[in-house]
């Protein structure tokens, strides 16, 4: 077993526990977006069929995690464990997700870090013998977060530029002990090319700490998350000895269009070569959607941003041997609703896991 | 490392990480309760001088997080990660807690079953080689829960004799790969009298399964638990192949009075002995106050019944050798603030984790 050094925040992986499956389901808005052709399922209207926007959410959670389970090859019986959440209150979405699955079920809440938490312990766990194959997953939906969080929908409220769009979308992985069996894998791309598809293994994660740096508009999620977005990478890279050019990608959550210059603007100030933050660094928020025609202020949010880009093109791009080592680092806000009437500034968070093709 | 069998719910530990420091900080009513001289710090009022009820909460996580930590020999740069959770929407106290301790941090929801949930998800990271120490905890506070999960406290409402009291009362463990230095734990006990502490350590757990068995009032909430604790129990017992008898105690979280009769009448329809059932099986929430003098209808609830009860009574009994092998089942209902509304009936939890002296 790989030993984790006391004082630092990074995990290292004896086996390194493979993902074998990904899928993302995500809503029309997504759908109509730079991304569009990553995803595996769009949905045609964002109710998803049910009658309330939060079983529309728990049931795109629970599409993404199917679809993945049968992108791998396996089936429900082969599952020991699954790990999810999302930003609705007392995990609603998971928590019938789960129910419906019937799996053993542990709830995370890390806000819009939760698709990297679940990923990380996903791969803890796996590599520590307790399992052999888990899903782990996150979603959001802008329907469910705008009427909890902010206003409700039919209010019609104006957004500050500087708001960012929670996005419609959940995305899941599946994590095994095995590699997968890529003879199940699709090998015909988006273009109709043929391809040999790669193995993705978890190399390392980084857990994070929640750092606050004073910001208390809670429009300005991207400003609140940025330094503890940072504070992973730093930590992250100081633990490995890497730099950044020993990634293809290093993708942020959801800062968005303001979050993701300030991170830039941190990591060149800590002293990381301005060229390879502007060539390696990027943000799932500003990838999501069109920023001008898609009128999504300052970028794309929610636990279902970092998720869906992740689960849907990341690994995409990793199976076709376009990107081959990545750091993804999911962003979370942790403020309550009511937090902020209570004087809090926001906590944020961010977790790291490092996946590679093999 | 212990093989998971698939298909069971049940991991056992190779190395089995100890549980070398504990503590509980509970509310005024708590201290007044039949378990008064179990508990760390007993506060003189609920506030806890703090100007809100959530930041009081708060305060009580941290306090019984570094009481534990005092109490295990250990200082904060030994910690490698907190995993902690609580009922409040984004896990308010967790998260500000976590600013707070400034350490790396997971945060989980499995509403009332989260005790539990981070002591399994402790001993598995620490058993798999990730951290050498981990403090794990949960809370909850009557004023904050009634406010967000039922009416405004001022409001005065009048609650059914099946409803549950919320406890106000934090826990917390430190979960280690080495055993306890037993020269730096308290060796008087309540009745000044001298005895050797014991090691504990955890031998295995069972991750629950969401189920629901239909139950839509949220006055309920034992009644709706009850078949998740009895799932879990009964999976625990066949992975392991074990009987009630092998325990001195069998502890569900908060099922209360009636929750625990139906649990008790469903193991023994199960087909396990009746006997064991009456002889060894309890329910933290019939433990925590006295039923008629402290009016609390339903018996005890909240993360924090289960976690201080755990923390401060067993963990105690557990070091003077009162008690050698017992399992804990934090029990929870994974409903939230708005689903009842739309029709959905309440989802159940149960987590178990087995401690033992050495």
């Amino acid at each position: 077993m790989a030993e984790k050094k006391r004082g630092n925040q990074t995990v290292k992986f004896e086996k390194c526990p493979y993902v074998i499956g990904a899928a993302a389901v995500v809503g029309q808005k997504e759908g109509q977006g730079p991304l569009s052709s990553s995803f595996d399922v769009i949905l045609e209207e964002d109710m998803f069929g049910e009658k309330t926007w939060e079983k529309a959410e728990s049931k795109m959670l629970k599409e993404a995690m199917l679809t993945a389970l049968r992108k791998s090859g396996k089936e429900k019986k082969d599952i020991d464990l699954v790990l999810s959440g999302d930003l609705l209150n007392q995990l609603m979405s998971s928590s019938f997700m789960a129910r419906d699955l019937h799996l053993p079920f542990l709830g995370l809440y890390g806000a819009c870090s939760t698709m990297t938490e679940s990923l990380l312990l996903g791969a803890m766990l796996t590599d520590g013998g307790f399992a052999h194959n888990i899903i782990v997953g996150a979603s959001s939906h802008y329907c469910t977060a705008e009427r909890q969080f902010r206003m409700p929908v039919e209010h019609g409220n104006q957004r500050p530029p500087s708001a960012q769009w929670t996005a419609t979308a959940a995305g899941a992985m599946i994590v095994s002990e095995k590699e997968a069996d890529l003879s199940k894998v699709g090998a015909i791309d988006d273009r109709q090319n043929v391809f040999h598809p790669r193995n993705i293994r978890v190399d390392c994660g980084t857990i994070g700490k929640v750092i606050d740096a004073g910001v208390k508009d809670a429009n300005q999620m991207g400003s609140a998350m940025a330094p503890a977005a940072v504070d992973t990478i730093l930590n992250h890279l100081q633990d490995t000895g890497r730099t950044l050019d020993d990634y293809d990608l290093v993708l942020t959550g959801d800062l968005g269009y303001i979050g993701k210059d300030i991170a830039a603007d941190l990591l060149i100030d800590a002293g990381l070569d301005r060229e390879s933050v502007k060539r390696k660094y990027d943000d799932c928020g500003t990838m999501l959607y069109y920023r001008e025609e898609q009128d999504v202020h300052g970028g794309g949010s929610g636990c279902g941003c970092s998720a869906s880009v992740f689960s849907g093109n990341i690994i995409s791009r990793m199976n076709r041997g376009e990107l081959n080592k990545v750091f993804l680092v999911s962003t979370g806000a942790m403020l309550s609703t009511i937090s902020p009437f209570q004087g809090e500034s926001i906590p944020g968070i961010a977790h790291g896991v490092v996946l590679e093709t093999c």
